[in-house]
């Protein structure tokens, strides 16, 4: 019997109890003993709850039991839960979180204080839910190099993304659509600028390069430009809009970027819709690959953690080698970056072929505008044509 | 440095060599240790190539090099392979393997073996190619019971069945092209019949209950009697045809089997073309997950085989725990298996609906025909009522 303890008993943690007690025989056989939550960290009581009785409401109840040997980080957000994670693995205890906050940020001092410790600090459901992309690229995908990586890592803008394409509705009521449903929250912001789709690409080019990338060092652009209109426009391109957050290995570097792409009917996350994630990623050996599955929600997520418990009963005495030290990794300037724009202006066609020379039109039939595609240009050539020509009503990456 | 043979050189093992070639750097640093090519053995001879100082003819070379750690078999079927194999593992080799044949008739026997050893045995490229579908069951998705494993395991009957649903072209028709493309063999009975996806399926299988399922007890049938009139069909009902390898846990055990599937478009195996493999796994906590990725090929497989190496180099001193025993699972009556069917028959509809009941028809214009699709139904029961219409051109199960 290996005891445990669950820091954070909301959605997520409460799944992961949840998940112990369901599959409790096939788990124990997997991890060679069972698995017993002995404590329940939260602020709240949880009456009525199955786990009622090993609620506690102070971290040192867990610190201070030596014979805990997994914690459960399940509150989200960089603190306490850093300071809680940290008094864990220093006091020789293996943590598997699903934080991707914590992770992004302080992953690298965490793998490395585990390391010290001879434990571990594993983190799968913190990118992609139950998605097994973490542990695919850290012990699956080990004999390429990955040269490019790129998901659907936000659940709640592919499902807005999705909803705007067949439907037609416009950004702020599918938002409303979305929050009715509780897949945003009431504050969205989180999810529809980019912000957890950009931390998630930045733990996953972290562990990539081997180096910790900055999630404020990535370029990150949100969905919430985009308009009916600009479906429209999609569909008659036989293209989908889906927020992607992509990490490219160039010859000068890693170049990573969040924001909404155009993407064709021939890329393998064309059809990835509703609330699933996706991760595409490309090897020099393997070619491409996709893992795709739910990217959220409770039981999903506590799938991922659950089995980061399990591989830690395998490895009780043993740090899985993890590569992700915490020397910085600087990312090639955004402005260098290369890419098609499509193009929505009020201004006419020998103003854009003036600013762009030879472009592409898409004629979706609507009055008062025109829409284009660029050729290939950098990020910094293209802002400057785009500021020549003006009248700009919408700008959208056109992806493979 | 660690010391390794490659038994086989044909397409995949002369991949191996390569790749180890390609990311030696990258593959040194995660597998703790350079790998070194200290033989190759092979029943030819390979002037010119890189490799031919390192050609030996007996298998002895190898099994009597103390130093040589770490084995890689890529030769096929099941003999010599399983000898040969087992020799380096009663030598205290570790080996890995891309050989199905071999894995899904002799899997359980090795594994024990290597457990008894404390080596390993892995096979990650028997089955998906490049797809890290064994690793992920292995230890990423131990949180959960495996409900249902449905995989496009042939690409080479992918690229074909992609190809009729595009061009309307018959069968013979496109195995030329597969063949003259170079995806289907001269002799392509193993592709095109199933058996190929019958032994990925079984290993899958296995591995899933933990439990020896014999591929023999495996009802498969390949796509030979698919027709460009069937396509039209598919066409009409908005469905593919995929040649579908697939195995379920019902309440009275689990049901496998290998046939061409009527898929929706909201199957996530729908999209999965040409000859692109994918694998959907539901499990009871995950729900739906797919990867996708290079079925075959010779450097993805390689990625999957030195990936399996890497994999082995951190396990040098440690056997990494399969359930795989070589205990019998007894499958389903595959009678009992639950269907829906759609069926094209010159019967007329009267007769269709005294076999049939109320069934719901297909019309894609075909002249001199009915297309209809059947309630659920058992495989022996549809297999009686069919039997009592006569008259019928072609069956297709109808898949989610």
């Amino acid at each position: 019997m290996i005891q445990a303890a669950i820091m954070g008993y909301g959605t997520i943690g409460s799944g992961v109890a949840e998940t112990l007690k369901i599959n409790r025989e096939s788990i124990a056989k997997r991890a060679g003993e069972e698995i017993e939550i002995r404590y329940v960290l939260d602020l709240r009581d949880f009456p009525g709850d199955p786990m009622q009785e090993k609620v506690v409401h102070d971290v040192n109840c867990i610190v201070n039991d030596p014979e805990v040997k997994i914690v459960v980080e399940t509150m989200g957000g960089v603190e306490p839960a850093y300071t809680f994670v940290k008094a864990m693995l220093q006091a020789g205890k293996h943590v598997t979180t699903s934080n991707k906050a914590l992770v992004a940020e302080k992953g690298a001092e965490l793998i490395a204080l585990a390391k010290e410790k001879n434990v571990n600090f594993l983190f799968e459901a913190s990118v992609g839910g139950g998605i097994p992309i973490i542990r695919s690229l850290n012990s699956s995908l080990t004999a390429d190099e990955i040269e490019e990586i790129t998901g659907i890592l936000n659940g709640t803008t592919n499902y807005m993304m999705t909803k705007m394409s067949v439907e037609g509705l416009e950004f702020a009521d599918v938002l409303k659509d979305a929050q009715d449903k509780g897949y945003a929250e009431k504050d969205p912001t989180a999810d529809i600028e980019g912000y957890d789709a950009c931390r998630k690409i930045a733990i996953l080019t972290s562990l990539v390069c081997g180096r910790q990338v900055d999630f404020s060092d990535i370029h990150t652009e949100g969905i919430t430009k985009i308009s009916a209109t600009d479906m429209k426009y999609a569909v008659q391109m036989g293209r989908a809009i889906k927020l992607l957050a992509s990490s490219k290995k160039t010859d000068d570097g890693y170049l990573a970027m969040v924001a909404p792409f155009l993407i064709s009917g021939a890329h393998p996350l064309f059809p990835v819709n509703d609330v699933f994630n996706a991760v595409f990623v490309h090897g020099n050996v393997l070619g491409d690959a996709m893992f795709y599955g739910s990217g959220a929600g409770k039981l999903p997520t506590a799938s991922a953690v659950v089995a980061d418990i399990v591989d830690i009963a395998k490895h009780l005495e043993r740090n899985i080698w993890v590569e992700w030290s915490s020397k910085k990794m600087e990312l090639v300037d955004f402005a260098r970056a290369e890419n098609t724009f499509f193009v929505r202006t009020s201004s006419d066609k020998k103003a854009i072929e003036e600013a762009f020379g030879k472009v592409e039109y898409v004629d979706a039939g609507i009055e008062g505008e025109i829409g284009f595609i660029t050729p290939v240009l950098t990020e910094g050539d293209f802002a400057d044509r785009a500021d020549t020509l003006g009248g700009i009503l919408s700008v959208i990456r056109v992806g493979a």
